[in-house]
C-alpha cells in the first residue's frame, strides 16, 4: 500500500510510466505550456487539422437532413424522429451502415454495420480495443518506436506493457517474429500490434505494400492483431496508394481504426473500431470481440452522441457516401503546406549542412528531421524563447527514449505564410546551437 | 493464461461477474430483447427520460447562441469562434464555469469551473472517478445493495471490488463504520462510498438529512471519498429539498456527479464530475484528483465534444444560468406519472394483498414494490408473454442476489395513458402467480 500522505498521490515530478522517464500526458502539458508562454511564436509542433476548413454552420444543417432520413426510414413525423435521435440510442451506435458505406468507397475497407463500434472518437475506440485484448496480467501490446502518444498513453494508463519494435521497415517483420517468439518464451502474450501504416503520426512515413504484408502474415501466424489506426487516409499528396492492411488481410487480423475528427472536425468527437468478419477464421471469436467492446463502451461513455453521428450521418448523406469531394479543397491546402515546408527546409540547409536530414512524406500531417545534436524539452523552450518557433521533439513520442536528436514538424495547422518563417527560424536555432556545439568542442 | 481456442473468450453463458450471477450488459440486453420480442408491451423497465420534451430544433438554436458568446469572450469574428469550437479543446471541459453557476443555482452546489470535469455523460465521469480512486489492488468501492448498474459495471469490467451495504437508512452509518473498519483489518482501503441520495435508481428513495450528516462523518473519519450521483435532483414532486451531501459536507469528502441527460437529453452526453476544493482538508490532493481525471479522460475520449458543450453552454445562456423554469413541465409530468401510478397500484391492490407493499417517491423516476413471491428473469419473460406489461426486477441491481421478491417500476417513459393499464396488467400476473402459489401449496 502506498503511503497517505496525500489522499490522491501528488508526483513531485511528471508520473514516470515508461523507460521515456516522461509521461504522455505531461508532454502534452508542456507543450501546451510553451505554446501559452510564447503565444506569437510559429508553431510547428501541433498535429490539429486546419480549421479553415471547418464549416460549422453548414455542418448542423446535417442534422436535420439525417433526422428526415430517419424519419423515412424509421415511418415516423420528423419531430418523433428528433425525439429518438436526443434519446439514449444503440451502444454501438447509430450510423454504423453509413459508415460501412464511407469506409468502403473512400478507404477499401469492406466491413457491415454490425462489426463496427462507434466510439466518441477514435481514441475511446483504441482504448476500448487495447482493454479488451489485453485482459490478462501477461497481455502485451506492440508498437514502433517511436508511436503516436494516444496509444501508449491508455496503455501506460491501464498497466498494459508496450513492447517496441525498433527495426527499419525492411527488418519489421523479421523483429516482429522474433519479440513475438521471444514473449512467448516468457509467458506473455502479444495480442495486437499498434500500427498507422499511411502516413504514420509521428513520422510522416509510409509502410510498402512487401512490408505490410509480411506483417500480416507473421501476424497470422502468431495470432496477434494488427490495430491499424488511419487518420490520414485521406490526405495523400502524391504517390501511388497502397491498400490498407485491413483489405490486404485475408486471415481476419486486423481490427481498422477510423476518425472523422482530420476529415471533418475533432469537435464531433466522432471514430470507432471494424472488427474483421472472423479472428483468424474464427467467426464466433469476431462478434465475441464485437460485443466485448460494446460492454466495455456502455460502461464507460454508455453511447456516442446522437446528435454527432447525425451531424456525420447528414454529410455522408448530402455526400453520396464519400468523403472525398468534400476533403479535397483540404488535401490540396495541406499539400501546399507540405510543398512550402519541403521548399523552406531545402533553402534553408542547402546540401551542405552535415547531420541535417529530413523525409518527404506523400501525405499526411507530419514530417521528421535529424539534426546533429540533441533536441529536447530544454531545447524547445530556449527554441521558443530565442528564435520564437515551436518543433517537436520526436523523443517525446519514444518508448524508451531513443529519437533524441530529431524533431517533428507539422505542417497541418500553421499558416501557409507563416512555414517559410518558420523554417528560417528553426534554421537560425540549429545553427546556433551546432556553433555552440562547436565552441564547446 | 486461459484457455486459446478462441482468440476472444466466448461465454457460454453471460459472464459471471459478481455474486448476483448475471452481468450487468446482459440484464440490459435482456432487458431489450424484451422489450423488442413483445413491442406492444407497456414497459415500466424503461428509466429512460420522456421524449415529449425534448426539443431538438430550438436546442440546436443554442449553438449559434454560444458561439456568439465566444466571439464575444475571444474577441474574435463569430466565424473564427465556430471554428475554434469545432477543433480539439480543453481535455477538462469548455462550459465549466456556467455549469457551475447552474449547480450553484439549481443544486446549492458550490464550485469553481477548474474543479469541474466535463465528461461524455456522467457515466465517463463516474468510470474516471472509480479508476483514479482505485488504482492498487486493494482498492475497493462501497455501495448500498441494490445500486445503478453503471456504477457496478464499470467497477466489475476493471476489476475494482464492490462491497455491499445492506443497512436500512437508520443503521446505515454504522454499518458504514463496522464494514469500512473491518475492511482496514482485511488489509483493503474503502476509498469511496457510492450513493445517490436523492430519488435512488433503483430505489426511489431519498435520504434523511440526518443520515446525511452521519455518513460524512464516518466518511471524514474514515478518508474515503463519497461520490455523490444527482442526476434526479431538479425532480422533486412532493416534500422538503434536502440539502446534497456536497452542500453539506465541511471536511471536503464529496465528489458530486451532474448531468443533463434527464434535465436536457440523453442524446447529448454531458455530464461531469466536481471535485471538492480540499480532499480532507488538503488542496493539494484535490488539485491533484483533478489533474488525474483529466489525465485519464485525454486517454480515453481527449475531449468532450465542444458542438455539444456549446449546446448546453448556449441553453445555460438562455435560461439565466438554472434549469428550473426549463424542466418545470418534465417535473409536472413526471408528477402526474407517479400519481397516476400510486393511484393505480393503490386501486389494484386495495390494502387486502399480503406481502405486497410499495413505496410513494417524492421524486425521480422509479419506485420499488415488494411481491409475495421471487420476480427474476423468468417472471419477467412470462409476464410480457402472458400480460404484456414489463416490470423490472430489482434482483437484476443487486450485487448479492437479495431483492429478488421486488421489482422496480419506472414512471418516467410510459405514456400517462398507458399507466392504469400497465399496473392493472401487472395485478393480473401478481394474482395469477400467486394463485399458482397457493395451488403448489
Amino acid at each position: 500500500m502506498r503511503t497517505d500522505a496525500h489522499f490522491i498521490d501528488v508526483p513531485e515530478k511528471p508520473r514516470v510510466n515508461t523507460q521515456a522517464g516522461t509521461s504522455r500526458l505531461a508532454v502534452m502539458n508542456f507543450l501546451n505550456e510553451v505554446a501559452g508562454d510564447f503565444p506569437h511564436a510559429i508553431s510547428l509542433a501541433s498535429g490539429r487539422p486546419a480549421e479553415d476548413f471547418f464549416d460549422l454552420d453548414r455542418w448542423l444543417e446535417a442534422i436535420p437532413l439525417y433526422q428526415r432520413e430517419l424519419s423515412t426510414r424509421w415511418g415516423v413525423t420528423r419531430a418523433d424522429a428528433g425525439r429518438r435521435l436526443a434519446q439514449y440510442g444503440r451502444t454501438n451506435g447509430l450510423i454504423n451502415e453509413l459508415v460501412a458505406a464511407q469506409l468502403k468507397q473512400d478507404e477499401g475497407v469492406q466491413t457491415r454495420g454490425e462489426h463496427i463500434v462507434i466510439g466518441a472518437g477514435c481514441q475511446e475506440a483504441l482504448a476500448l480495443c487495447l482493454l479488451s485484448l489485453c485482459r490478462e496480467k501477461n497481455d502485451v501490446v506492440l508498437a514502433r518506436d517511436p508511436t503516436y502518444i494516444g496509444m501508449t498513453g491508455v496503455a501506460d494508463l491501464h498497466g498494459i506493457e508496450i513492447v517496441p519494435l525498433y527495426a527499419h521497415d525492411d527488418g519489421l517483420a523479421d523483429e516482429l517474429r522474433t519479440v513475438t517468439e521471444r514473449l512467448g518464451r516468457e509467458g506473455k502474450r502479444a495480442r495486437a500490434l499498434y500500427l498507422i501504416p499511411e502516413f504514420d503520426n509521428p513520422t510522416g512515413a509510409v509502410l510498402s505494400l512487401r512490408v505490410r504484408k509480411e506483417l500480416l502474415d507473421v501476424c497470422a501466424d502468431q495470432r496477434m492483431l494488427v490495430l491499424e489506426d488511419n487518420p490520414y487516409g485521406l490526405f495523400r499528396y502524391e504517390g501511388e496508394r497502397v491498400p490498407t492492411m485491413y483489405a490486404l488481410d485475408h486471415t481476419g487480423s486486423v481490427v481498422y481504426l477510423f476518425t472523422y475528427s482530420k476529415t471533418l472536425c475533432p469537435a464531433v468527437r466522432i471514430g470507432g473500431a471494424v472488427v474483421p468478419d472472423t479472428l483468424f477464421g474464427d467467426a464466433i471469436a469476431a462478434r465475441a470481440l464485437v460485443a466485448e467492446l460494446g460492454e466495455r463502451k456502455s460502461f464507460l461513455t454508455v453511447n456516442t452522441s446522437q446528435l454527432n453521428q447525425a451531424l456525420i450521418g447528414g454529410i455522408l448523406l448530402s455526400e453520396n457516401g464519400t468523403l472525398n469531394r468534400l476533403v479535397s479543397p483540404q488535401r490540396d491546402h495541406y499539400r501546399k503546406n507540405r510543398d512550402l515546408m519541403l521548399s523552406a527546409l531545402s533553402d534553408e540547409f542547402a546540401g551542405n549542412d552535415e547531420g541535417i536530414r529530413w523525409n518527404r512524406p506523400e501525405g499526411g500531417f507530419f514530417l521528421t528531421m535529424d539534426l546533429p545534436f540533441r533536441f529536447g524539452q530544454e531545447e524547445v523552450l530556449q527554441c521558443a524563447r530565442e528564435r520564437h518557433v515551436i518543433p517537436m521533439p520526436l523523443s517525446f513520442f519514444s518508448l524508451s527514449g531513443i529519437c533524441q536528436n530529431s524533431i517533428r514538424l507539422a505542417f497541418s495547422n500553421v499558416a501557409s505564410t507563416h512555414i517559410a518563417e518558420g523554417v528560417a527560424r528553426l534554421g537560425q536555432f540549429i545553427r546556433q546551437c551546432e556553433e555552440a556545439c562547436h565552441a564547446a568542442v
